[in-house]
């Protein structure tokens, strides 16, 4: 006798929230990996988790699956496509289809081989050695076409790509919204540079011994209203949140004496894509609903903290007091205005993550120009970094000394994920769009910074986006809450906003 | 065509490595619930643990396992009892024999009552609130019946959990280990607590900052030789050692500010386990000739390191200097001998893991008394506690002030570890077996501990023992080392000719 659709999708749903059991079970072995793994376990981890993602390709690949979201899929239970049945079925399928496409063999071989690839990374960026690194990089690449060949669901092999990890979206939509972008931005960030004026750069590399950074960082993350029962702050050279468990969501930072920025911004990064993965719905967790939306949505949330909120003004009112309570000795004879423009300091420099919010987005550019190179096969793994130096001296006007602060510097190739990083622009448009509109509905938010009150806004982050799961695509979810669609200029008229009165350069007024 | 015996062999392996696999997962999850889970990940955590449990349960009875194992063992493969073959496939049987009779359910059921039992145990001891433990043991109790009642190996209930945990030991040979050692110890223990003698008592309850302790535990644990390329060292409420990977041994210990013993002989004690692990044969790893005897031996490993070596004379002559170096403030004064006696004071206590080499066997024997009663149905889990005061009046002749320094003081029921405890003193009789087999062998052993010489014994235990793996049983092992089967007599010479010169008592002089 046939299940009923109720059902099927009943018991779609316990395969489903098993498979997170497990999926989430390979999470913590990631992040253990990255915080506490001696290093002698490195090899035995990896054919582990090899091991998990192949166990976890054969669960949601399983033919019963299949049947069972054709099954949902015929009947009246997804006829509201905004149906959490609706939702689920639809994402589920869309995964699957993907999935079903990888042979198993070779989800555990790029598991496998991306484990050691990242340890072989990190001792290549260490010694800024990027012919210790070809090999492995080259083997990562040919498996990451591989797959994109085996799931081939775009025009190219970037397509598809990209589409895994922004759902809906295309090169060419990408490469318009970048060219967008780029034309206003870029003789904005020139006029800038060219202004001759820049903050009292000493200000934030003083001395702040880490173990009061660790003190200053968690009544920071605490303040914003990242639950740290229900999570975690730990050190890693790489920071990253990873959301390990219902109720247990983790961040990691790491910290640099001369360097207050960096831990106090990373923090504030990886705690707003930990605000987003404490926001979902619990009920929906493991399933699609309780999920979030695409990659740049969720680093909407982490660049809204790290940047708008925790660059602004009214933030630095509420916790520069504090950060002088905990470093008196740096601290104490530097003013709100010194502060502020401090940690908006627009730059040339050599490394992403540092980079801030204006010229930031050419870093990302750079990685996005390459890696369809890459990926297309017009650029060989043995050239990168020629082809890197050569789009910074392009983009920025400066060429890395080396490799570790040039192609080496970030992980993510390594790990093989090409397609990844133009979320990372899409997530800074995403967050410019949503703050205005956070604005407009709830009032002057900077004023409710400076009295140390995120409620409002996170609350309303979390019904607007958080809540929302996978309802909607990344670019539906954009025009739901800000009625419009995704545009660059919010963005722009953030950063006119705030950079051109601190360089007293072009100022928006619109 | 049916397989050679080789091939079955080999596939053989390659599951069980697998499951090794998986279940070295769980320890890490086990691991992480223990040191760095926020509160609000414990159902959840459950919830994986079950279902890996369950997984592994299935992988590890699957009728093919059943094939393999009969094809082997029909073969010439396993003629030599004591070859790798054999040995593996004798384990591997046994091990399934067992299994194959527990539904996978009461498996799932039991890991997710006692993960959550865990927290609840935690909870009343720190209450002492025996009454808020009661109902979720009696669960466990009733649970971990109804899996002896399926294995149903032994004569009793209780062989068959001790069989589980001490491989062919039965409850008649543990008692008549008990009644032999009661026999010379009770009256030892009289002679020497009213010999009206004591060592100043202040000495290691003097003040010791924690983060020192870490460093100085991190020391010695390095000097016997656990090595930290391949290990950590964490902070937990209740110590262990778990081998989560190959190259990856976890000890964990806590710090107690005016307790210096606590965490130096908690740390020996779990690094002396962590050696065992870092010494078995990485070839064989998830297998049973790469695994450990049974738990007594593994004791024996652990309480070596805690008491032959760490509360040697010749030990301290070498760690009195660093500690000193460490804690000038506290230990400047201290001499030698006063220290020495220090770590050997003998006293009636009511905690398990702080009593002395002397009197920790009677606790053991309560726990083994009152655990038989609950597994025979004689004793209700409502009457721990005062069956528990009773027998402690008996044997120590002091009554708790309260569950959490009674009954409640122990994880391992809330665990279902029925038939566990007495390993502990099967660990002590082992211990002091093989070290006077090692002092016959390598010679003057507190003379190479007093120059930080730890090589000898640890290279000796380590091809006597570790590597051995499960090749012989405990007792055969004992024999095959010490060439004399089990007797208390090692452990009491041992102990009279310590205590006896410290205490001015009957000295054993053979």
């Amino acid at each position: 006798m046939q299940k009923t659709p109720k059902a099927a999708y009943e018991e779609l749903v316990q395969r489903m929230k098993n498979i997170a059991l497990l999926g989430n079970t390979a999470s913590v072995l990631h992040w253990d990996m990255e915080t506490y793994m001696p290093s002698a376990g490195a090899e035995y981890r990896s054919q582990q988790l090899s091991l998990l993602s192949g166990m976890l390709h054969e669960q949601f690949t399983a033919p019963e699956m299949g049947d069972l979201l054709a099954r949902v899929e015929q009947s009246e239970l997804v006829k509201d496509p905004l149906s959490d049945y609706a939702v689920n079925v639809r994402e589920i399928r869309r995964e699957y289809d993907r999935e079903v496409k990888v042979p198993k063999s070779l989800v555990e071989e790029l598991v496998r081989v991306t484990s050691l690839a990242h340890v072989v990374w990190r001792e290549a960026r260490k010694n800024s050695d990027f012919k210790a690194f070809q090999p492995t990089l080259e083997n990562v690449v040919r498996l990451t076409l591989e797959k994109a060949d085996a799931i081939a669901t775009g025009p190219t092999r970037y397509d598809t790509l990209l589409d895994g990890y922004e759902p809906g979206m295309t090169t060419d939509r990408m490469k318009a919204v970048f060219t967008a972008l780029g034309n206003e931005l870029n003789p904005f960030v020139e006029e800038i540079l060219s202004s001759g004026k820049e903050p009292d750069r000493t200000i934030l590399t003083r001395k702040y011994p880490t173990d009061r950074q660790a003190v200053l960082g968690q009544i920071l993350v605490g303040a914003i209203g990242f639950d740290l029962a229900g999570g975690r702050i730990d050190v890693t050279t790489h920071p990253f949140c990873a959301q390990v468990g219902l109720g247990d969501v983790r961040v990691t930072t790491r910290y640099n004496e001369r360097d207050l920025g960096d831990a106090m911004f990373g923090l504030l990064h990886e705690a707003g894509h930990g605000l987003y993965d404490q926001g979902t719905d619990p009920a929906h967790f493991g399933l699609p609903r309780g999920g979030f939306a695409s990659l740049g949505i969720h680093e909407s949330q982490s660049r809204m903290w790290e940047n708008l909120v925790g660059r602004s003004r009214g933030f630095w009112h509420f916790a520069l007091p504090i950060a002088k309570s905990v470093f008196p000795e740096a601290l104490s004879d530097v003013s709100i205005d010194a502060f502020y423009w401090a940690v908006n300091d627009v730059q040339r420099s050599y490394i992403r993550v540092e980079a801030d919010e204006a010229t930031y987005n050419l870093h990302v550019l750079l990685r996005f120009e390459i890696e369809q190179a890459i990926v297309s096969g017009d650029l060989a793994v043995a050239d990168i970094p020629g082809a890197w130096n050569e789009k910074m001296q392009q983009l920025l006007h400066i060429t890395p000394r080396n490799d570790a602060e040039g192609c080496l510097q970030d992980t993510h190739w390594s790990g093989g994920s090409f397609g990844y990083f133009p979320t990372y622009t899409l997530g800074n448009l995403y967050a410019a769009q949503f703050f205005e509109q956070a604005q407009a509905d709830l009032g002057d938010l900077d004023e409710q910074f400076r009295r140390g009150d995120f409620l409002p806004l996170r609350e309303w982050l979390k019904e607007k986006i958080h809540r929302q799961g996978m309802r909607y695509r990344a670019n539906e979810l954009v025009e739901e809450v800000t009625g419009r669609p995704l545009s660059h200029e919010p963005l722009m008229r953030h950063l006119k906003n705030k950079l051109g009165s601190l360089y007293g350069v072009a100022r928006e007024t619109g």
